[in-house]
C-alpha cells in the first residue's frame, strides 16, 4: 500500500474543548478508515468564551484523548486550519491544509452543505448523549461550577486543570469582545 | 510524567519539500528532546516556484520521511501554521498553534531574531552537506531535469511522483504570479 | 456623447435574491438616466441564511429579472464589491470598482451616510409594498414553505428553482456560522 | 534620564467618545507615572452605531481632553491601534505599535487577561460613577435627545457638535451593519 | 434554453489595458459560445507601473472595445474578482464571484494549473502577434512617449486619453511601492 | 480658534529611522503651519532590512529629534497607519487615522498621485543634500560599520543604540523573508 491509498476519513469541530462524545465518533470512524483526519477549525481563535482554547491546546488534548483510548498517532493527522474569508473558499482550503480523504463526518449544516457542493460523502456523526456530551455543556459547567471533568477523557481534564483553563474561561466571562 | 512536562523543542521550515538535510536534523534533534514540534512554515503557500507543495502534501511527506527513519509520529507533531501579518506577531502566532516548546532549532536570520527577541534560546541546525541538501537544490534539480531523488528520503521521492509533483512545478516554471 | 459623460446612478444592495421591488426601482432610476450601476454589495458572502447566493449566481439573477423587463444589459452595469475592512474605505473602493456614477439611490443608514459624507447626491428608493417586497421576505417564507415565487420576477423563481437555491437555504437553517 | 528609562503606563480603550470617567483616570495615572500611552483600540472602526468615531477624531478629543485638564501632550502618547486577527497577537501588535510601558491599566476581562499571560501587571482603572460616565451612556443620549455634554470635557462636547458627531449618530441610528 | 443550459466560456486576464489581441481572442471565443465570461482578475489593483488602472475603468475600456467590434453587453459579463490570499482558493474564488462556465481560455501557466487541478478544460488563447499586442508594450510605449493608440480599440484609446490615463502612468513611474 | 480652525499640514513617510534631512524638512513645514501631523506609513512593518524598526521605536525616534530641534508634540501628531490593501483606499485609510489636514508634502511619486486624485494640495519636500541624508544611506552604514550617527539627530542614535537596532538589522542581513 502506497501513500496514496490510505483509506482517510475526515472529522471536523472546533473541540472547544474535545469530550467523551467527540472521542467516541472517532473511535468509530477509525473501526472503519486506516486513518482518521481530525481537522481543527478555527483555528486562530482562543480567549473567547465560545473558543476559550488555543489550537495548540486543542491539538494536546486530542492526542492526549486518543492515547488514552488507545489510539497512537499513526492512526491520525490533527490539522488546525483557520476560518476562510468566504464560505467559498473553506473546503479548498482544508483540503489544501490535509493530506486527501474520501469522507467527511459532520453533523454541522453549512460543513455539510459545503462538502457536499463540493461532491464529498458526508455522513453524519451518530453522537452518544448529545445534550450531555457538548463542548457547550462543558464550557457552560466550567463557568458554572458544577462538575465538567466527568464529561471529558481523564487526561483532558488533568491537562485543562494543569494550564488554568477553568480560571481563563471564567476570567473572560465579562467580555463581549470577539474577533471579527 | 505530564503533558505538561514533556520536553519539546521545535524546528521550523517551510520543507518544500522535505530533504535528508532536514531529516538528519530532525534526528539529531530527536536525540535529546522527548518531543519534536515541526512548525511547517508559509502553510498558505502553494503552487509557486519556490513553494510547490501544499500543507497537506508537506505534512504527508514529513511522516513519510520520519516513519522511513523509524520515528513514529507520537513522537514529534506537524502543525501548519500560515505567514502573520507583520513579523512582531508571528513568534506568537506560532505559540497560539504549537504544543508549548522550550527551545527553538533555526538557521534563518528572522526566525532566529524573532523568537531570541522573545526569549527563547534558539540553536543552529547542523546542516550536513547544505550546498547539496537543501529544497531550492532539490527544485533546481527537478526543473532541469537533473536527478533530484537522491536528495529526498525514498518514499517522499515516491509520494512527490505519486502526486505529479515534478510536472506541476514545471507547469509553474513560467509564472511569476506570486500571492501578495 | 463620450464614454465620460455618461449619466449614470447606482443602485446599492445585496440581492439575495433580487425581488419586484429592487426590479421596479431600478425601472424608475432608468427612466431618468443614461445607464443604472448595479453596486452588488457584500459580494463575497454566500451559504448564510441572510446571504444564501453567491456573486455569481445574484449576476444571473440580476440580469434575467431585468431581461424580462425588457432592459437590455447595454443600460447598466452589475459589479460584485466585497465588504470593506473599515467603513471609511468602503465608498472609495466602489468607486474604484464601479465606471463612474454620480448619483447613488440607496434607503440603507450607514451606504446613505458615506455617500453624502464623500460629496454624492444621495436619494431614496421609493419602494413598492416594501413590506411584501424585501429579500428578508422571500427568504423567510422560502425557508418556512410557503409561496415566494410570486415576490420576485418569473424567470428568477425558476433560476433558484434550477440551481436548488431553497433547498440550500433549508440545509442552512440550523447553522450558527458566520463568516468574520 | 534615558528615553528607555522613562517610567510609563498604558490605559486601553476605544473612546468612543473620551469622557470625564477616563480623564479622570487619566489623571490619577498621570500622577503616578512619568508618561501615558493611550491605547486607541478598534481604530478602525468609525460609522457604527458603537464607534461613531474616527481614529482621527478621537485623538483629537483626547489631546483636546488632556489639553483642558492642563496635561500637555509631553506628557502622554496617542497611539491608534487597529483590532488583531487573533486575540493571542494582540498583546504583541500593541507592543509594536507603541512606545515601551511597563503597567496597563485595563478593567476589560479579556484585555487583562491577555496582558496578564503576557507577564505584564494590569491594576483596575478606579472609575468614577461608571453607571454615569460610560462611552454607552454618552451616545445613549445622543441618540434619545437628552443632555450627554455634561458627561464630556466642555472642549470635547464642542468638538463633536462642530463635526456633526450627533448627527451622524442618528443617521446611523436605524443599520444594522457591522465591519466583520 | 434555461438560464443553466448557456454554453459559456471564461477568459482570464488583468486587461491593464485591453488591447487589439484580447479583443481578437474575445472574438474568437464569442463565434464558438453563448456567452463569454470576462473574469477581471486582480481587480483590486491600480496605480501601481502594471496596473494602473481600476477595475471600473477597466470594466468600461472593455465594454467599449466590444461595443465597437458589433458585439452587445449581452452576450459577455465583465466581472471583477480581488487576488486570492492562497492559490489553491483562487479557482472557486472566481466560481462564487461568476455565472457558471464550462470552458476557460488561458496562456497564463499559474491559472491553467489552478483550473487543470479543479477539473477544468483549459485552451490556450491563440495570440496573434503577441509581442506587439501586450499590456506590457502598451504601458512601456505610454511611458517612453512612443505611438500606444494603435494597439487598443479607438474608442479605448480615447477613453484613456480622456481620464488622464497616460499621465497616471507616468506619475507612478518613479515609485518602487506595491501593494503586498 | 476652534480645534476645527487648525491650520494643519501631513508629512508622509517611514521614518526607517527619522534622519537630519526629516527633521529639517519638518521644521520647515511647521515654520508655515500650526500643526503638523506626521504619517507614520507602513507602520505594521519591522524587522525588515528596509524596515528595521517597529511602529512603537519610530514614534520616540520622531518626539526625540523634534523634542531636540525645541519642538514641543503640542505643534505634532504622530499618527502609525498600517498599509491599505489597495492603492485606492489608502488616502480615506490615513484621513480616518489623523486630524484633519490640508496639504499633505511628499516626495513619493504614489503618495503624491494618491493625494492628488483625492483633491488635496501635495507640495514637495525641499530635502537638503538628499544623497546623504536618507534613510537608506543611513541603513546601509549601519550593515557596513561606517559612521551613520552624524545623519541623525544626536538622541536618535542614543536611543537606537540603546534599543540594539544596528544590531538587529545585522541579525537580518541575511534573510529573504519579507511581509505579503
Amino acid at each position: 500500500m502506497t501513500a496514496l491509498d490510505v483509506h482517510r476519513a475526515a472529522m471536523v469541530g472546533r473541540f472547544q474543548p474535545i469530550h467523551k462524545g467527540h472521542l467516541k465518533a472517532m473511535l468509530d470512524i477509525l473501526a472503519h478508515f486506516d486513518e482518521l483526519v481530525v481537522v481543527l477549525g478555527s483555528a486562530q481563535l482562543s480567549h473567547e468564551l465560545d473558543n476559550p482554547f488555543t489550537a495548540g491546546e486543542r491539538m494536546v488534548m486530542i492526542r492526549l484523548a486518543l492515547s488514552h483510548a488507545g489510539i497512537g498517532p499513526d492512526r491520525y493527522w490533527i490539522v488546525p486550519v483557520p476560518d476562510a474569508p468566504m464560505h467559498t473558499v473553506w473546503v479548498p482550503m482544508v483540503l489544501a491544509y490535509c493530506p486527501r480523504f474520501k469522507v467527511v463526518f459532520s453533523n454541522e449544516p453549512l460543513t455539510k452543505r459545503l462538502f457536499e457542493e463540493a461532491g464529498f460523502e458526508v455522513r453524519p456523526i451518530p453522537f452518544f448523549e448529545r445534550h450531555l456530551y457538548s463542548a457547550t455543556e462543558v464550557r457552560r459547567r466550567m463557568l458554572s461550577g458544577e462538575p465538567w471533568e466527568e464529561l471529558v477523557p481523564e487526561p483532558v481534564a488533568e491537562y485543562i486543570k494543569a494550564i488554568g483553563g477553568v480560571e481563563r474561561l471564567r476570567a473572560l466571562a465579562k467580555t463581549d469582545k470577539v474577533v471579527r
